[in-house]
């Protein structure tokens, strides 16, 4: 493996206070940088001070938004180990999202040594309260300055670190989601799969409309019928109709999330039936008034799980398990968030120690 | 108006050959800047030496693509005039794409007349071989440093300048073009309409896969049934069938190009039948056939238009006119070209003289 170089800064920053952090508002003091061209591949890979960074104005990723990035998080145990939950999930999604914006592969194996790495340069960082953790955010730009339309022949690669505080400060609270019926997000043959800088500009408009109408969040319809649920703004998505799980299915517009993928492993090893296949509003809807829709919960690294209290669609309200968190719900977050601080036994052997 | 400031660098660089101007690859001497956050709104204009950008690593434009650019050119005339084409439908247009994206909205006019200020700070870089111009690159970015997903509350509109060569060495000369049939672009409710980094990125892959089997572009089908034509890489599309001409309707997924509302114009102006409408790729195919389909041209900024010789779809070739240009696709290119140039007297009253 290549060697990391490492500087570490002389005037530390001031933490910012444990109990008030905002969600990717502070930063460590150090982050990791490194470098791709033509000629020689991935190189000088280094953890440095974190600070600004210099770009050409015609650097391609400002024109044609040629930028994929990952979001992770590291927990401090209470006997004072610090874990990663699946990380190697992450590295090959980034490198899927490489390939789909044909960005250069990275190794996998040596970007999450780089990532360890630099956690530990920052340890004194991560947070210990309950809920709390350091986000890590791994992302690759196009830096070449060029204003043709291509795939960019330079890039960095560059790994920062937010502390950030518990999502949840009073427990589990469901949260009220607009289903979005004018805008989309992604569409089959697009970028959904990609953890891709872009699809988050697409969603903006429709985030902000949503929450000015009173909703947390945007549920995502299929941009071709726009009938069938695809995800939330940064969250897959599940539902609880009689006792079984159903959650779309990786169509190739939506991103198949380590949450997502990690809930289908634990209820099917709990006994309990999940569905992965196209699910409908009209169906859910269907399950409302039968009263069979049990429980729904969105899913991704941020939250863990989000209970849904109220869908509104079309001038419907549909309100879940009476706006109250479902059991479910309640368990699966209990039990993630349990072996990701090293209170639940990890079975699966999903952790990896920093 | 605000007071543009002007700081003229010392040393002013090299300029590249006129003869062997690539594009996108060189730029001029100075740049414009132009901030904004909350409290002050747009301010602080000023034009610069050209060089490095400094931006945090957390800034959202590198994590959400929240940037919109435009793209525009000016021209040396025989008489010593530098004439801008229609610079009004770029500003208006870079406006749409900011309300698309939640960016704060420009003053038109004020930023057309800090172009012009520009242009006249680093004129001599115009260059005055036939077919060459200077290119005008407008583009706001999303500088806060943040990573939740939202708009940003801080942004930079910078303007850079690159002298590019003529598209055509030697007169137009037709292409070919692959109708893509895996990938999307863009979907209706997503960001077709505006001129979003993110719909680039989106291009990249079909573009590099289009090129490796032959063809210098892709030609995009709308992504619910892949059925109707929607615009090629960087270009509208016309279809000249049977003497009359057709091209997609603005349906919410395509750009609406300056070059294609010129010369939907300048066609009627000629008491030629234009229709905007949705056109299939069977009714091309049919027209192909027929022998009515007489002439394919794609238009924009960087060919002004780009005849096309070949459409390759699912295993057919559409051979068009015989490979050659068509007759009105050259008429439209001198004139348009002409009335760039000055050549052609504007009677539409489309040029700015800088
Ligand atoms: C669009 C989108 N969907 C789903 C998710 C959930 O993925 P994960 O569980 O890997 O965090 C995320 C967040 O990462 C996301 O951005
Ligand atoms: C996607 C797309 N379509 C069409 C065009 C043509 O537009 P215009 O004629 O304004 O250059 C462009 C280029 O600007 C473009 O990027």
């Amino acid at each position: 493996m290549k060697d990391i170089q490492i500087s570490i800064r002389e005037d530390l920053k001031q933490k910012p206070d444990q109990d008030h952090l905002e969600f990717g508002q502070h930063f460590t003091d150090h982050m990791f940088l490194f470098d791709y061209n033509s000629e020689q591949g991935w190189h000088d890979p280094r953890i440095v001070p974190y600070g600004p960074i210099v770009l050409e104005p015609a650097a391609m990723v400002l024109h044609y938004g040629q930028a994929v990035f990952e979001g992770m998080k590291a927990f401090n145990t209470n006997n004072g180990n610090v874990l990663l939950f699946r990380p190697q999930k992450n590295m090959e999604r980034l490198n899927q999202s490489n390939r789909r914006l044909e960005i250069p592969e990275i190794d996998e194996e040596f970007i999450l040594h780089a990532i360890q790495t630099l956690i530990n340069v920052d340890k004194e960082w991560i947070p210990s309260g309950k809920g709390t953790s350091l986000y890590i955010r791994p992302f690759i730009i196009a830096t070449e300055p060029c204003l043709g339309v291509r795939a960019a022949h330079n890039y960095q690669l560059l790994v920062i670190l937010s502390p950030v505080g518990a999502y949840y400060s009073e427990g589990l609270e469901p949260v009220k989601i607009n289903v979005e019926s004018s805008y989309s997000r992604a569409v089959r043959g697009g970028l959904g799969t990609a953890k891709a800088a872009g699809n988050y500009a697409a969603s903006i408009k429709a985030q902000t409309e949503a929450k000015e109408a009173g909703y947390s969040q945007v549920l995502w319809l299929d941009a071709l019928e726009r009938k069938y649920v695809e995800e939330v703004g940064s969250m897959n998505i599940f539902f609880k109709i009689n006792g079984t799980v159903i959650t779309p299915e990786l169509n190739g517009s939506i991103l198949a999330g380590v949450t997502r993928d990690s809930i289908i492993e634990l209820l099917t090893n709990w006994g309990i039936t999940v569905e992965e296949r196209r699910i409908s509003m009209d169906e859910i809807y269907q399950a409302h008034k039968d009263h069979t829709l049990e429980e729904v919960f969105g899913t991704g690294t941020a939250a863990v799980i989000s209970p849904v209290g109220e869908l509104f669609w079309d001038d419907r309200q549909i309100i879940i398990n009476d706006g109250c968190i479902g059991e479910l719900s309640q368990q699966l977050y209990d039990t993630i968030t349990g072996i990701q601080t090293g209170m639940v036994p990890d079975t699966l052997q999903w952790t990896v120690q920093v």
